[in-house]
């Protein structure tokens, strides 16, 4: 490696470390706007987001970044595998960011804030014609980015954004299949006879979840040496690799949904916690895309979390907790009740078998709207219509149909398939998990979790971005992303349940 | 005013509200540090700090801020008064920090943050040596920058940096003058008999003092839509007047010491609150100096907390809270207690009386360290040596003595003598405003303070940073900073109960 091509590297690297200190900041600020804010801060937050997502972006976009990337690029070959999966990252972010004027970028983040505020009181009051103009700007900004990259397809380009090397073309044909699969699980499900009493679960004090769920949540590995579990309205995963923030929220009458988030943002923070930080800021040290990091929630949140071995551990722990509430409620019901499916409006509160249908119909609507065939005014109406066909119901409500999620509210379009795209990875890594490591489950009967998290620390974890969601399939199970595993999964799964 | 000088101007003002903005995530992220922070991710963040200073100091030294200043101030004529205030403020301003490298403030940064985490454990474990390097490096930090500065006097500079006009010739000859006038006040108190027995207050639940404590911050008038009071290991007000976050922390043994923090911290706050806003990042809203904010938490804490009509109004409902705790105390305990002098090591605990003394011997500390008359390893000595002379007293211990507080490690010199000179102001503001506004105590016995807070937006808050706190005491007072109003005043409050 000649001294220039020395010199580029290690000014990239440190610049990519100061970008990821001070984007850590800005997760921090996030964090903070959710968990903490004060009700009539909101605004001020808005403009200090706008200035700071300028900012970060001007510090992003410096003309030496450029220069360093094409030093290195020409130098191609005397880069390691390694290094070179550092510039082709960095040069994929800087083409990207440089595209975009800093004004965009600044009214962007604060149209966004607005947005997001808007899309709270809307939901709260059943309203979407408030909504509508800010979703019609979300929508419009999303297109304006489109163009400013050139992008061949609007939506494909933000599919990618969110994982690498995804597009229609691959989503479509998953889609399809798990659809058509789904059918005749769903269907032998909804013919049986649901034996689960849906008011059992009533009454659960707070303070007693929270100190259960710290409990699950340090036994699955999360370090809260470095991290942090709090209360926020939207569950999520933000922070850093070194200063993890997860937040769940807690309903007393429904003990079983906190449980279910927690464990969930557990697997996305396990996701973080394990990844390599030598080289921050860069491809090393960042996770391989959304759906990956879907994979790493559901592994522990539906795989793990609600399976009878897990349960046979902590099923007397939780009733040492909630000793009357559960006194009604005998291990075969808890256990039922656990892996309960009905179809609900809400996503979030959806079961495993129904979830990536609610994912379906969003996908097919983000298409409808990026290509016009669907209007912002239309959209109640094409969302009902499309959740009587796939689900089989009409919401009783806007808040309980297409106003239900805060993703577009944020502009986030292109980033539903991933969810899905993570249960169809998750399955497949659970089998191959399950393969390599004999009697995994055994463990978890111990409360011992360690061999599963070693495992997904050196299969996915420690990859970092050096491979995308379809690349960990093919290295990890044997196989590209597929349907297979997870309807095997569901049907092995929920079959039992619902047959008699 | 032409064309040039108002593109000038708005260009100044739209800089310096940008400012604005990213100090107050500069802002939330320090408060973050002192409430979330997981333990583990104290370096991570030294580090993300000390990125986000460099940026700031850029941006806050563009160069096309010093050609507005320029193009201003050769207009100068065509300018309001309030636009010269601020013009002469983003000058001084700018000339301070276009003189200070960005690499320097960096790593300046980092290294307090550094020197934070080292002085708390050196704190904890009464380990002075593993300090002194830190402190060492603050010393030379704050060297450094007084060399940048070209100023005359390092310690002076400092002091003007708090308090914008202030300088040692101004401060000498006052605190000899306190000095002495406090001596006689204390002697007549020390030979008393303390009447006090000081077990009393044992086992005030924490949840408890924070509902009273919050009612009373409210009554007060801080307002919390645009504000948080939480709880931290060192009291303090941060944030901004838009999202204003107070901390305070609580010992079940001594709740009077939490009382009077969060009513001290409610006084920053309700300047900081009543602050004007229509021009962010300038002189017109910042607040005068750190003696004019020290007074503002000083009357709140003292000349209303410590007084008999507050508690007038608050003793049933404190005794509501605290029942049992509070049953063997009478009214006439309690007030005794509330104002409890007895001469203690830490500054923090100080009562009003004693606490100037502990000021005083920092003072004189600071400027012989910047004289280099004291070395950094001689420092408890002299310490001890001091206290001897001023309180009476040699410290049981460093923790006790030189390491109690967090100012030094964090490179702030020139801070301390403002807590006196806050002490002098409210106390002057507190007699002006009893002249100006009849009966004003007797609204304390109802537990209403529009009256006396109306009158500080008025006379001290809505001015901003247009006088320093001289000016506002020979505005508000009739006369410049003095010690008479703090003498009579702590003769008419403190003589009483210590005299039969």
């Amino acid at each position: 490696m000649g001294m220039d091509t020395r010199k580029a590297l290690s000014e990239l690297l440190a610049h990519q470390k100061r970008i990821d200190r001070l984007s850590a900041a800005a997760g921090i600020l996030f964090w903070d706007e959710q968990v903490n804010l004060p009700p009539g801060s909101a605004a001020f937050r808005a403009e200090q987001n706008g200035y700071y997502a300028e900012l970060l972006h001007r510090e992003s976009t410096l003309p030496e970044v450029g220069q360093w990337l094409d030093t290195l690029e020409a130098d191609r070959d005397s880069l390691s595998d390694d290094e070179r999966v550092i510039v082709k990252e960095a040069r994929r972010e800087y083409d990207r960011e440089v595209k975009l004027p800093g004004e965009f970028v600044a009214r962007r983040s604060k149209a966004r804030s607005e947005s997001f505020h808007a899309w709270v009181e809307a939901r709260k009051k059943n309203d979407f014609a408030s909504f509508a103009p800010h979703l019609r700007k979300a929508l419009d900004f999303s297109r304006e980015e489109a163009e400013y990259q050139d992008a061949e397809d609007a939506y494909d380009f933000f599919v990618d954004v969110y994982d690498p090397g995804m597009s229609t073309a691959v989503i479509d044909p998953l889609f399809a299949k798990l659809s058509e699969g789904l059918r005749p699980i769903l269907d032998t499900i909804l013919s049986a006879e649901d034996t689960t009493p849906p008011d059992l679960f009533r009454g659960f004090p707070v303070d007693g979840q929270e100190a259960f769920l710290r409990e699950v949540v340090a036994a699955f590995g999360f370090d809260f040496n470095v991290g942090r579990l709090d209360r926020a309205v939207h569950p999520f995963c933000g922070g850093h690799p070194l200063d993890t923030r997860m937040t769940t929220r807690y309903d007393p009458d429904n003990p079983l949904d906190s449980l279910s988030s927690a464990m969930h943002e557990t697997g996305h923070a396990l996701y973080e916690q394990g990844l390599p930080t030598d080289y921050p800021g860069t491809a090393l040290s960042h996770a391989a895309g959304m759906a990956a990091h879907e994979s790493q929630s559901r592994i522990w949140e539906n795989q793990v979390g609600r399976g009878r071995p897990f349960w046979r551990h902590w099923e007397p722990r939780y009733r040492a907790f909630f000793k009357e509430q559960l006194a009604k409620v005998d291990s075969d019901q808890l256990y039922r009740a656990i892996n309960r499916v009905a179809v609900t409006p809400i996503r979030v509160d959806a079961d495993e078998v129904t979830y990536n249908l609610h994912i379906i119909l969003r996908y097919g609507l983000e298409r409808d709207l990026f290509a016009g065939r669907v209007a912002i005014g239309d959209l109640p109406e094409a969302w009902n219509e499309r959740s009587r066909d796939l689900l089989g119901f009409t919401p009783a409500s806007d808040t309980e149909g297409c106003l239900q999620d805060v993703h577009w509210c944020e502009g986030m379009f292109g980033y539903f398939p991933s969810y899905t795209l993570g249960n169809l990875l998750a399955a497949q890594l659970w089998y191959a998990a399950k393969d390599t490591l004999p009697d995994l489950e055994e463990d978890f009967g111990r409360g011992d979790y360690t061999r599963l998290l070693g495992w997904l620390r050196e299969n996915v974890h420690s990859k970092a971005r050096r491979e995308n969601a379809n690349g960990l399939a093919e290295r990890a199970t044997g196989r590209p992303l597929g349907t297979e595993a997870l309807l095997r999964y569901l049907r092995e799964r929920y079959l039992p349940l619902y047959t008699t």
